[in-house]
């Protein structure tokens, strides 16, 4: 049986903010798997002019459980006033599931 | 309150006419966002042999209202006689979800 | 009418591994097209301690109706423990959608 998972898309503006944003997801325990792409050219409207940045795209899996505290986290943290933020739901396979739901369990303060 | 937005992805042959696509997207008010991904090497059977190509690939990102015309638009406009064209919905965060819906209104005409 | 399709996103250690995955898959035509990004780099939690490794990214496309022979076959033949392995569906645009269902026929035996 597949399990649900999230994944979640976002872009930052260098390599180094997203390395940084990775560590702090996972050391967080709130994503099991933080993928960086690599460099991305957006085009975009910006307050009236067409721009265009060079980015780097970060995916990031994680549980259903966790995917809203996730979300907050990394609007809490990131660079940009309107980063992109992109959320949907797959089904990983049974043993990457199981991986994705353990590794994402809310730490223990005991 | 996360909002629906619509992702469609598509390759082009080269970065030219990715750019050239995301521009006439982007000026039609069809897309809030192209992103332009780096080089790929897409596999697949085309008329009965297996064949390889360098491409682009593209990710845009619109609104639900607009999606449809941006699909008719891009079909129109592609190079290819069968190109790559998929779409599904995922959530914006808030803000993200609200610029996107504010960059693709359709522009007046009065 | 747009069709429904299925996108499989999985890593590979490497181009080559990836190229001979790409291969054996259209050869029993369990894909239409494999899409080989360029390399990411993927954080996480393994055994206990933060990781990290360059990795290749492969998007595959797919039928709705080959999509679990397609799991099958890529879980079996995948060099990790636990490979990535996430599936979600798409729509794909008639033209597009029409290929992928020809292209994954089941070969006829006879």
């Amino acid at each position: 049986m597949n399990v649900p998972v999230v994944l979640m898309l976002t872009t930052l503006p260098d390599a180094e903010s997203a390395g940084a944003l990775a560590q702090a997801v996972l050391e967080a325990r709130l994503a099991a798997c933080v993928t960086r792409l690599g460099a991305v050219e957006s085009h975009y409207h910006w307050k009236g002019a067409l721009e265009s940045s060079e980015e780097v795209q970060v995916l990031l899996k994680t549980s259903v459980a966790r995917s809203e505290e996730l979300q907050r986290f990394i609007e809490a943290r990131h660079p940009y006033e309107t980063p992109e933020f992109l959320v949907w739901q797959a089904d990983a396979s049974p043993g990457y599931g199981q991986w994705v739901n353990a590794e994402t369990q809310r730490p223990l303060h005991v």
